[in-house]
């Protein structure tokens, strides 16, 4: 049987990242100078590029203690708000670099005062050449609508930036360019007892937390968009603050976990109460304890936790991929779906 | 047949938010001195009080000019990032005052240099007492689980904080003072026709965008642990951006609007392309023409859109305390859910 596109974009993740990394590295100081005494940095994303925006934002207040936050597009487009921005960077994501709302949200922050940078993966782009400063992923071209190497560089390029402004930049730089080798060691095991358990689940939920909170929910997109079947993600506390009653037989919980850090007790702690209210748990990453209150357990990479979000989304690529075809599905073209995104479609 | 503690507490609303605008109102010059030059308004919430909290930011990033946030508690409660908050008002929202990670963030924000706001509905409590100022909602006792009026008079209580940074603080004080008369209004009118769309329903999502997300969020958060169903809300862009393919016969999609502003247009588009898709679509508010592309329809308040989330939740909660019923569950005491949040059953 031939290889889907999404199954083949999945293969070329590592090569992507050593070239993202080998592109991007050199561009920390450039990020810096550009931050200068800027303490706050907002990103501007929607869809799977938000989701590499929650990281950033993570990696930024955990690592380099500065002050993250998410821009409201609509604020922008919509509301045409006047705010203030001279004390901020916005950094913009979009794969394309054409989501218009995403172009429209960066000229106005620009009108604001903001210094941005512009994270695509395509050189010239309407939002590259808008930017003050534009770093380009080097996923290469991405055929089948669900992102994956377009979304792991993205993953990247918030490595650098997260680490551009830290203290002391090099810090994590011996993993970071262990990135690429980790993501390759997660495309060879089995994930076919994963694929059983979301197959049969009459409903699917995602958790995670904290650095990990933007990977749960990407997965939860990804399953949802690929798989044709609704999935919610959840925050950890989110979940725990009420619908977790919704859990019972029949539900697969798939939680994602990095193999340190201080909320991978909780995690763990999440995975038995899940289990112990019926449900099957898919675990991602973690350490052996996480693993053993599983009810199935893939390994994630060996990266700390500041970093582990870059990889940990590969073993949940191809759990999707693979659930699409069981499922009778083409994941190269979901239905309803195409691969710029547009928010306004009579925009 | 006697009434649920939920359904009179819903009806409680008028009174609850005519003693809080009148305890609150007064408060505004003070929540202005304490804010002084800070810029920056970033929200500690979790759950209901989170959904309060988006209202409370879009109102003065829209309204005051003012850039809003959310903090992640989990960066102060569990990586305990050092982060210079100095030019930040911080408000801490939790209807007990004692959720313990809200009650943890405050204390980091202050650690951090900022100025904080207690939003609760309980004088004394340890929120109220460690903050700069506590603003206490005059909602009274909350017996029924599912939050009602303790949430409504949290939403006036940002309504207070937005207008309280704006150029002018009165610009709004005609509408604000007509809410409980409005709420009132809506207290009445038969919504039996959206509790049988719900009903018979195999997938519920929900959407809002800008002001009226925030409500959005938590009319699927209450069908959701009220009803104990899997219920989505999604922002409506996130929602066009991908999850909408999975819209088919069999979903009901509920979506809420203000009776103005700039995204009723794309709501009513909305509202005409789920239809289009199949699904039976519930409406909330908005205008004649948002009322007419909807299956089912119900009344919101007569206010402006920077008013009207204090007001529009209320057929919601209606809707679900019924349809509770209507399922021969107990809408006072959902399965799984206490009155006081706990992120970390263990902490």
């Amino acid at each position: 049987m031939s290889k889907t596109r999404m199954a083949i974009e999945i293969l070329e993740q590592p090569e992507a990242l050593r070239r993202t990394l080998d592109e991007l590295l050199p561009a920390r100081d450039q990020v810096a100078q550009l931050a200068g005494r800027r303490r706050r940095v907002l990103f501007a994303a929607r869809g799977t590029s938000d989701h590499a925006a929650i990281y950033g934002r993570y990696l930024l207040e955990t690592h380099a203690g500065v002050l993250g936050g998410l821009l409201s597009p609509s604020v922008a487009t919509h509301y045409r708000s006047r705010i203030d921005l001279s004390d901020a960077l916005v950094v913009c994501v979009s794969q394309s670099g054409e989501t218009a709302e995403i172009v429209e949200t960066e000229a106005w922050a620009r009108t604001g005062g903001a210094v941005t940078v512009a994270v695509t993966n395509v050189a010239g782009s309407p939002l590259a050449n808008s930017a003050h400063l534009a770093l380009t992923t080097q996923a290469g071209p991405e055929v089948a609508v669900p992102a994956t190497k377009s979304h792991t560089t993205q993953l990247a390029a918030m490595a650098v930036i997260g680490t551009a402004l830290a203290a002391d930049p090099g810090a994590l730089d011996v993993d970071l360019k262990r990135i690429p080798d980790e993501v390759a060691g997660l495309l060879e095991p089995d994930v076919s007892a994963a694929v059983a358990a979301l197959k049969d689940a009459s409903y699917v939920v995602v958790s995670g937390r904290g650095l990990m909170l933007g990977t749960a929910l990407e997965t939860a997109l990804k399953l949802e968009e690929t798989c044709l079947r609704p999935v919610r993600g959840y925050s950890y506390a989110d979940f725990r603050h009420g619908p977790i009653a919704v859990v019972s037989d029949g539900v697969t919980a798939v939680l994602l976990a990095a193999p340190d850090g201080p909320l991978l007790t909780p995690m763990t702690e999440l995975a038995t109460d899940l289990s112990a209210r019926g449900a099957v748990t898919v675990g991602i990453g973690g350490d052996a304890g996480f693993a053993d209150r599983c009810s199935v357990h893939l390994a994630g990479p060996r990266l700390p936790e500041a970093l582990a979000p870059v990889a940990t989304i590969v073993p949940a690529q191809r759990v999707v991929e693979q659930l699409a075809r069981a499922l009778g599905l083409d994941p190269d073209s979901p239905r309803g779906l195409s691969k710029v995104a547009t928010t306004d479609p009579d925009a």
